[in-house]
């Protein structure tokens, strides 16, 4: 199976046009798009996206991820392997969030005999990552791919801090229901805040905020922090945006705290 | 065959996630979009789009429908059968619509050996819905899902009134066309006017405009009503939007006559 | 396998529905989207799109194409084949771009042994080109669809015109990255040019812009000129749209001039 991840968004036949040339490869197999509305060159997104997502697909999946304002430089292709899982994709940062999970090696994607015959300056999804993850499906092997790479770019990842009895955080990412997800791990609780979320609160832009179990427990009560379903902290409204209610941006300063606060 | 209908957007990867899900737990399956852009939360909606969607689906589908603002309360999951379909998702008055038209027996997901290791309080599309249609579509007896549950939510499905030789209903839906579609089934209609909608006018917020037999034939007519693809009387503008250009919304009242009207 | 193209949208259940149907039909083929944001009615713009993609998708491609505002009237449905292709829609100039390219015959949709058993004005894509498309998956012959057609509809494609060392042209389509794609081929240009393209230059709306290489070569270099992925000409901008940094449109005209300009 191929997961295909990219910023090609769907209005252009982009997306449709990777499938063709896959399908043109690799007869039986079965393309699943991750998501497609990357913002366009957002690196960081990406990864995180790839980062929340790859463990639920099954092993063996090939991970085809697209986002990549450098085609046509030097900049290199690669794929990776590890975890039973492989990616594809351009040299960029993109595989940071996976590389911290899994040991994952890599390949610089070298054998022109594995693109299409003309290889574009603006669509390699098209003329180079479709056609190597179409290649890998059907059972190319790493090493007829190219030659093994060590120095793979990494993005920073902001890390949350723990001090005393609060973790310091950042926001990462705003979903479509205007969610934010932290990147404070919810694995950083210790057990009794855990089961009992009562003890935990969060302060964003100056202003306090309770943690509760579930969405409805929020119904009414305006922001509150709940342990979200990607292992992070996350800021929500019940059927309304956090991101619009508070104004805030990516990057943005989140404190959670392993007791209540004074709440506004 | 798996159709899946959710609120979950194309910005996030949580459509995908499910996909990887269901393909973790059956390998062999066909995952089809119904729409993933419900409005976040309205479950009226769900309800009315899979109403008019479902019967054009072959026999054995299993339908995973996932708008649910109640995730991580106490609110059920169930599993409806009936028709020779499947329906999957939070007992909260989405399969109003299809319960209006089949006979459908339901379960309480119970079942834990069906679910993800680990659930999360925020995402059961993912976590409990995705893996129980994966196992249906492996051939899990409904009795192994969980006990027969008879009070399932419904909601108010609003009902036209016939009076005189008028219908009166209201607006349901509005298509990306801007096309309204009304709660007025065509079948209320009688033969002779079927045949010829010339003798048929509509009224909205006091205005009254004539029923066409296709779109073309009301190019240059502004707004018109229309004999829609859905079993209801829809409201059109040729190449424009209704919407838009009548100021309606959802709830708003038309009439229908079974003669013609002094137009506008 | 059969690719789907449409001006359905992602919101409404259209394309979902339009795929039940054709699962219903023939069971085990696979679906392709390859987009569903043709803007409602445009015409030119399906056109365009399913020229620059065909190609890519395997020999025996079925291609589902349902732009039709004429749905309903007395406009033909037909079935074109040619080049290893199938094309099923409307008679509307949808296929002229194809018919540029590919020498097609066609036949008109007149069995209705083929159809839904009931026939929408409003939804033909559900009710007639769906249905044939899933049927000449089946296998059913181009000859038990219809009679033969000669005089299909062919909508007027803009050329570039050369004189001396320029060639003008002009937009005919805007990507989600605000590229702007011209109707200038590649291949009107000379050998030189095309390896060393600093000796190309453009023109567009009086200002001169450079042609670059790589888009990462235009980065900090404002608007310029590259040689796009789809055989044409386009204008770009790093991490920018064009159309919005020059307000232009389609249809507005551009020149390229063999040898560089003095630059802006």
């Amino acid at each position: 199976m191929i997961a295909f991840l990219s910023d090609f968004g769907h209005v252009d036949p982009y997306v449709g046009i990777v499938k063709g040339v896959i399908h043109s490869i690799v007869n039986d197999t079965h393309v699943i798009d991750l998501t497609h509305e990357i913002e366009p060159g957002n690196i960081f997104q990406a990864s995180f996206v790839l980062g929340i997502s790859y463990s639920y697909f099954p092993k063996g999946t090939i991970f085809l991820c697209v986002v990549d304002p450098g085609v046509g430089s030097d900049r290199r292709g690669i794929v990776g392997a590890g975890g039973g899982y492989f990616f594809v994709g351009p040299d960029n940062g993109i595989f940071s969030h996976v590389s911290n999970e899994l040991d994952l090696k890599f390949v610089e994607i070298k054998n022109k005999d594995l693109f299409l015959s003309e290889v574009s300056v603006t669509f390699h999804g098209r003329d180079v990552f479709g056609p190597v993850a179409a290649h890998l499906e059907k059972g190319v092997r790493l090493e007829d791919i190219g030659p093994g790479v060590e120095d793979i770019t990494i993005l920073n990842i902001p890390k949350p801090i723990k001090k005393g009895n609060s973790i310091q955080g950042e926001i990462l990412y705003f979903d479509r229901f205007g969610n934010a997800i932290t990147n404070i791990p919810l694995d950083l609780f210790d057990g009794s805040c855990k089961q009992d979320v009562k003890c935990l609160s969060i302060s964003v832009k100056g202003h306090k905020f309770p943690v509760v179990d579930c969405y409805e427990s929020g119904k009414g009560r305006g922001v509150f922090g709940i342990l979200g379903s990607h292992g992070f902290l996350e800021l929500s409204i019940y059927l309304g945006s956090v991101r619009s209610r508070l104004g805030v941006n990516r990057g943005d300063k989140v404190e959670i705290f392993c007791r209540p606060l004074d709440m506004d």
